[in-house]
């Protein structure tokens, strides 16, 4: 596997890891200062508003996050890279009913000094029974 | 503005143009063979599933297509760029209420023999009112 490849796919995991473990401040390392986030049926999300977010649910009464990620294909081209992923979220609120999410994922990467960063993420999560 | 640019820009509006006419072909020579459209709730879609889903569609009594996209960026890296679109699309059927869709696509897309062509394409377009 080339060393492209195999640092992408290690920011996959910092990025569940991070996520899972609430450490925002992490996940925010991950993506370029113009990141984009799209989703169905919202405005895209700047990366303060992804930060904004994420703090106010760190804050609160915080919900269990859990997921897998399989990675279907990542492309390097140059210092950039398109990477496709099949997604499943299962959030849970204290004291309440877990939902669950599944989907795909289409992200641009971006190579910033050496490292790799999110920079255009498509985030095509359903809810599922 | 750049050569590519404005290919790819040519690109969406012939795309769009085809799909009003319901020229299946047209639309089917502007994707590479091996394509992938990801839409929320339902599996990848190849271009032989693409086809088949356009042309039972064109035979029936097809409904009526319309719609606008306005292309949010294009970055060109290389023989690949991806792109980032508002999409809005009404279709009509024959008789029928139209029903409005509209949304984000993020797509990466492929210089093939000097060509410009669909590679990946992220449909995150929902009902709208």
């Amino acid at each position: 596997m080339e060393k492209d490849e195999r640092e992408i796919r290690a920011l996959i995991e910092t990025w569940m890891a991070a996520t899972k473990a609430g450490d925002v401040e992490t996940v925010l390392g991950l993506m370029t200062d113009d990141v984009v986030f799209l989703v169905p049926g919202r405005p895209p999300m700047s990366k303060s508003e992804f930060a904004a977010a994420a703090k106010t649910q760190a804050q609160g009464a915080a919900p269990r996050i859990d997921g897998a990620s399989e990675i279907r294909e990542i492309k390097v081209l140059g210092d950039w890279a398109y990477l496709w992923t099949r997604l499943s979220v299962t959030v849970t609120p204290p004291g309440g009913a877990p939902t669950k999410r599944a989907g795909h994922t289409l992200s641009v990467l971006k190579k910033v000094n050496g490292k790799w960063l999110l920079a255009r993420d498509a985030n095509m999560l359903a809810p599922e029974a």
